[in-house]
């Protein structure tokens, strides 16, 4: 075998070994027995401890150092990126540093969600500066000179730059803030009323999952406390929860987390089990979910066959006639929570966020006055004050994870998705009269076959421009919330 | 740290690795995508890997070379005589032998399945004997020079010989036949008449599962083909399955697997991720279930619990007291397939395997002749003839994964479990008064405190000893038994 057939060979069974570490957090999320949950982590210990191993492992070096990419096909070439990438990025950060942040990130998790429950930001305060200090470490390591929150970013986001998020952020700022502004002067549409049997949200839901795409021969959908997707190839699975008076939580959940899923299922077989085999970057990851959800799933076509099937699933429910029912899937409600957020204003939740943590992570703040930055971002863009910590600095998990760098990729998606989505209307000029019929499979059929069955052939920016025909801009998804919205709230 | 510090921290990892394998395994039979299967088994592989590398991890020999076994204390002592076992196993035997093994009994499984699903003998011997000729092979390597089946023995029922297995056989095979003989010739009791709904059954299973002790905050009961328990410590789930005219197939089968699943959580968890924590044998993992299921669920006293329990949930069923009951759960029937047989012709069915599966590993049989004497033996025990080859010698898939050795632990279980019902007799006088509220706490707790608690501590016979005050011997199986029927069919 040549060096690059035994490096393959070994990152398959790696990529195996993967597969089953991340099965093992599915089961711990949905079907687990709670008293299981301390032998869990020390199984997910080991586990971690033989991926680790592999991915430090000398002879990878070796057979890194033997391999002539130049000689290889371009299948072959982005294999090597990714797996040189990795291997750098692995040998760069301090075995101690890593294991540092593993046990400071497991504590601070725990410190987060008590300070939350108890409205107290500064009982969090010592283990987040402990934890942006380690990760401003781990930073410098990765960077070798260059932008410390650059690096951080390269994890989720390979090869984008700050600076051009932060370009492309800026243009959208002023217009989201219009825009947020314009439709909360307008008055409200009815919500729903009414009941909805938790069963049957189930079955509507797997009905949506399906209309979607999702194969659930190769997948399955359970209840979990977060909606998630897991898994790649030919067993990837998902999960959805169901609320009595919110069925849009379901729903919408399911068909965001079906975008990802069908994102993983929808990668050709040839790179199954190989570093191609997954999304390429969690930016195009969350442009699939979000057009899924969004574009397609909370389009006027598509919400007037959900109308019928919720008459049909649940009967009266408040809302009469799909034109109706249109706008209240599309409501836009003053809020502080990013989660529930709509599109118009879920970018601003972000934007905040990537300037507060760059900043961190710049040294430009210091956590001291992470909360007082806050909330006098959210009263700038939101146009009213923060309430409680829950509310604000302390409501997402990820800072106290030491997930720097990773926000910015949801917006990332958002902007991917209205490239792709103006490439896709082009593509299927009918695209209306399918979705008015439930069917999606144009769209899906498109996204699959210009988009994911690549799987990580190609970078993330040129992935979306191969599938869409333009370098990423945000000027699509611009033009498509203010037409949308514009129509919507009669702006 | 010391060498054995050492050896037993990398055994931890090991064990929780073991865990997460045999995880896989329960999942693949309860909830994965079926079209998930080809990704799984590159799972599985990869997963056997990794724990192949660590069984035969050089390291673990320098640590087997450095460690005095006289200057631990009981327990270390304990677990290195596991560890030492198990490594002296896995060198013992040629890589290149253990990978053919594991590629022809993969193949040999898929034609047993189409051999016996054809009634073709003939299409399954050549593989068989490409089996038998492997494992003898493989029993050589163990054997060092010793009894060929003795070392494959010892795979299930470590320190077990065959002769002693052979004598224990001779002498229970002329009782048992003449008890099954006497009892064919009376009247059999009323069956049971109506349908039992599954979602009934499982609900009344979930409820003889806790009754047994079982506790489902550290495991759960799912539906499956063929009913298993799976796991170690505080993560151990069973299954079960349902059929819509035969509650007792998915009581007794929850009740067995319960035993099982009872001995895994009932370990001291000092000795959790140890070679100490599981369950010490086949043979006493058998015990556990057979006392379970027959001594205790099958007992008149817990029927008549069970009869009120099933007209509550059921109404009426064609039974009508629980005398009738009791006759009915305890029917000997005439019938070809050993996991259906009553507790009377059980163990028959495991002698006639054993006899033969010796003879093969002996040499004494070949199997081309080896339906032949399955015919002749079937008849002379059970008094008439074997109908076709999926009722005879096609029924069990173990021969054809090569689980020789295997077989005897079944009756080896029921042996143990009838040493240890008669000192739980003795240590429990008003057992039946218990059992007649449903309360086996007194029983399990009693098997919990003297046998299941001490995992791996003992040898497997020690083991038994230890919790009965007996060395094991048939003759409480038997004398229960003649009890028993004696009774039950006015003998």
């Amino acid at each position: 075998m040549s060096a690059f057939d035994e490096l393959m060979a070994f990152q398959h069974q790696t990529e195996a070994l993967g597969q089953v570490a991340g099965r093992l957090g599915w089961d711990q999320e949905t079907v687990m027995p709670r008293g299981s949950a301390a032998q869990r982590s020390e199984e997910m210990a080991a586990m971690e401890s033989v991926l680790h191993a592999r991915r430090t492992d000398p002879r990878v070096g070796e057979w890194l150092a033997a391999i002539d990419d130049a000689m290889l096909d371009e299948v072959g070439q982005a294999q090597m990126r990714h797996i040189r990438k990795s291997f750098a990025r692995t040998m760069k950060v301090p075995a101690d540093l890593a294991a540092q942040i593993a046990k400071v990130t497991s504590r601070a998790q725990g410190q987060w969600a008590e300070a939350r429950a108890s409205e107290d930001v500064a009982a969090f305060l010592p283990v987040l500066r402990e934890v942006v200090d380690l990760k401003r470490q781990e930073g410098q390591a990765l960077a070798d000179g260059g932008d410390v929150y650059d690096a951080m970013i390269d994890d989720y986001e390979p090869d984008m730059k700050a600076a051009d998020l932060q370009a492309m952020f800026d243009a959208m700022r002023p217009r989201l803030v219009a825009l947020r502004s314009a439709v909360l002067d307008k008055p409200a549409p009815r919500a729903l009323k009414g009941k909805f049997p938790p069963r049957k949200q189930m079955q509507l839901t797997r009905k949506l999952a399906q209309a979607f795409g999702y194969d659930l021969g190769m997948g399955r959908i359970d209840k979990a406390v977060h909606p998630f997707s897991s898994g790649s190839g030919h067993d990837v699975r998902i999960t959805t929860r169901t609320s009595p008076r919110d069925p849009f939580n379901c729903f919408y959940s399911t068909i965001h987390e079906v975008g990802h899923a069908c994102y993983e299922q929808g990668i050709d077989d040839a790179y199954a089990l190989t570093p191609l085999g997954q999304g390429v970057s969690m930016g195009v990851h969350e442009s699939q979910s979000r057009i899924y959800e969004n574009q397609l799933g909370r389009s006027q076509a598509f919400t007037g066959w959900l109308f019928k099937e919720m008459r049909e699933a649940f009967g009266k429910f408040g809302v009469g006639t799909p034109e109706k029912f249109y706008a209240t899937v599309n409501t836009v409600h003053k809020g502080y929570i990013r989660t529930e957020a709509d599109e118009v204003q879920y970018n601003l939740h972000i934007m905040l966020r990537f300037d507060l943590e760059r900043a961190l992570m710049g040294g430009d703040l210091e956590v001291e006055d992470l909360e007082a930055a806050w909330n006098d971002r959210f009263e700038a863009d939101f146009g009213y004050a923060v309430d409680k910590p829950s509310n604000g600095v302390l409501q997402d998990v990820h800072w106290s994870v030491g997930l720097f760098g990773y926000f910015p990729t949801y917006s990332l998606g958002n902007v991917y998705a209205g490239c792709l989505h103006q490439a896709l209307r082009k593509a299927v000029p009918d695209l209306d009269a399918q979705l008015a019929q439930g069917d999606t499979s144009a769209a899906t059929g498109w996204l699959r076959e210009n988009l994911q069955r690549h799987g990580g052939l190609r970078r993330p920016a040129e992935t979306i421009e191969h599938a869409s025909g333009m370098a990423p801009t945000s000027e699509p998804l611009l033009a498509y919330l203010e037409e949308k919205f514009g129509a919507l709230y009669g702006l």
